[in-house]
């Protein structure tokens, strides 16, 4: 049976009323710096602090193959998984330009590429397997592939420094994967889960949604978010619940990238309700599920541009401003320590 | 006379189009990148070059008094705007924070307040006059003084080093000066233009709006650009206006914070509208009138998280987006030189 950690809920309503008394303080009109201070807040409730800080943000890029990805659900074939995996090693891809720019410390996870990799310093091994079972003929996983994947999740992030973890992935075919796993758990349509992924046309995502239907089918009592998981995989799906699961258990921020790591937390959430307070979304992309996915959740993203590219890539881009809040909580000047005046009509 | 510098158009088809082929070879699906690719187009076309680079970005936050303010147009009194520029100096406001937290080099210009400060190394004196007259009872400013502001604006940014402006502001009243901008310029109702600013309640706000239709009615004559600045103020927006057109004329990019440098922007634009594509609108803020005035630029804003700071807060906050854009361009893979495979479609 697999073991999950304890999370606190961080609601304190006496730490929230003294956090937003300071934040009230600072040298600027209640309320004006919008979102910003309601991230201050909530990093000051993970934190349990009035005085909160974020140091040595970690970003874990989880990388699998999905069996699935046979029956074409994908514009890309799945040689593009470990070759996307070198990219980020080599600091050609997306998401390695920007972990550079936000000084994030980089770490690609192999949560079950179908690829050996030579071993590099920034490359993690947890391999659950060769990539997923096609999950139009059977389950993606077994039940103790399943507890792998949390269980090394789990283990990852609690080996690393730090208190931020941000979570992205790479696996062709995982759109569908996480389509799957909402329509399940929410109960939506595929046909409204489901989207273009990275650049499907209307013929393929027709052959998309009818392969989905399928496996839906196929799948129709694995109802539970374990359950769910099992039946549609991945194994990097598997691995980022376990991640956020276990960041939310030491009390760290999680920024959440996009739709497939949005699915990850939604079967944390379902697994552990507590856990969302941990989690900031970092933005909201155009893949079609995935403002269900966030109103499911009733998340509001930090950023809406039209992104659709994962690798913890958009949680990187919102990085900046998850930083800013603490920052701006700690550094600014209270109206009586700069000496400036109140409002006239307050 | 006026000095207007010239400004070409950024337009460039055949470069436009080498960029684009640029960034569709990078290691990532088409357009998975979104609003950043976009913007990595329009810094390509703003430097004249397939291979841009941002440097040394200059945050230039501009003061001012307003004599409206004297009408009860603020929650605050006008005294803030010289706390806030020492606040601004000593560290201790947002805009000092966000500065900080992305080295940006932090000026900060007097351009009107109403005090005298003591020199400092970031703070810029050019002072037009101890505030703008009331505009209720007569222009808020000379011809002369208008165009000493513009010119002004002109000079500081041509002693600037880098290829990247941002722009913010400081000064109790403001927001009135700005809504009497987007009023005249746009067409638009002064209701649907004005807004709470940094705080008004129900009744402040009525007042506001009873105020500003006076202002309005007794300069009914000034309908152009100029005239309108001449009327309404301040000495900070047409200062930003020069600014604004400086940078364009030197081919800079140019960050626009929220709703009064945007009202800037907007006189800037109907000197010469060339100057807009060289413009990033940080964000919307939730000051009423700046979603309409982004809307009649045609600007889409990067950001939407109920900001409504001003100081360049947004700009700031925007700023490692824009600063994302030409990084990815310039150090992403190419499919072929990561070798990745390309889509199985395409």
């Amino acid at each position: 049976m697999i073991q999950l950690p304890t999370i606190d809920s961080i609601s304190d309503v006496a730490l929230a009323g003294r956090l937003q008394q300071r934040i009230d303080r600072l040298t600027k009109p209640i309320g004006s710096l919008g979102r910003i201070e309601a991230l201050a807040l909530q990093i000051g409730l993970v934190q349990r602090s009035e005085h909160p800080r974020l140091s040595a943000p970690q970003m874990l890029v989880f990388a699998a193959d999905h069996g699935l990805a046979a029956q074409g659900v994908s514009a890309y074939p799945s040689d593009v998984t470990w070759q996307m995996v070198e990219n980020f090693l080599a600091g050609g891809a997306a998401i390695s330009v920007l972990a550079e720019q936000h000084s994030l410390a980089l770490h690609v996870v192999d949560a079950g590429v179908r690829h050996r990799f030579e071993p590099r310093p920034r490359l993690i091994v947890r391999k659950i397997g060769d990539g997923t079972a096609d999950s139009s003929l059977g389950p993606a996983m077994t039940d103790e592939q399943c507890e792998r994947s949390i269980e090394a999740g789990r283990e990852i992030v609690a080996a690393l420094p730090g208190n931020v973890v941000l979570l992205g992935e790479m696996g062709i075919g995982n759109t569908s994967a996480a389509a799957l796993l909402l329509a399940r758990l929410t109960g939506h349509d595929i046909a409204v889960c489901a989207g273009r992924g990275t650049g499907l046309d209307d013929a393929g995502l027709q052959r998309k949604l009818d392969v989905l239907r399928r496996v839906l089918a196929r799948h129709e009592a694995a109802v539970g978010p374990l359950a769910a998981l099992v039946a549609f995989g991945g194994f990097e799906i598997a691995m980022m619940a376990g991640a956020a699961l276990q960041a939310a258990a030491l009390r760290r921020v999680i920024v959440v990238d996009g739709f497939i790591s949005g699915a990850a937390v939604l079967v944390a959430a379902a697994l552990t309700p507590a856990v969302l307070g941990y989690c900031v979304f970092a933005h909201r992309s155009n893949e079609a599920g995935h403002a269900l996915l966030l109103a499911h959740l009733k998340a509001e993203p930090l950023l809406d541009l039209g992104l659709r590219l994962g690798e913890g890539s958009g949680a990187a881009l919102a990085w900046p401003l998850v930083d800013s809040a603490w920052r701006l909580l700690d550094r600014m000047a209270s109206f009586d320590s700069a000496g400036v005046s109140q409002r006239s009509d307050g």
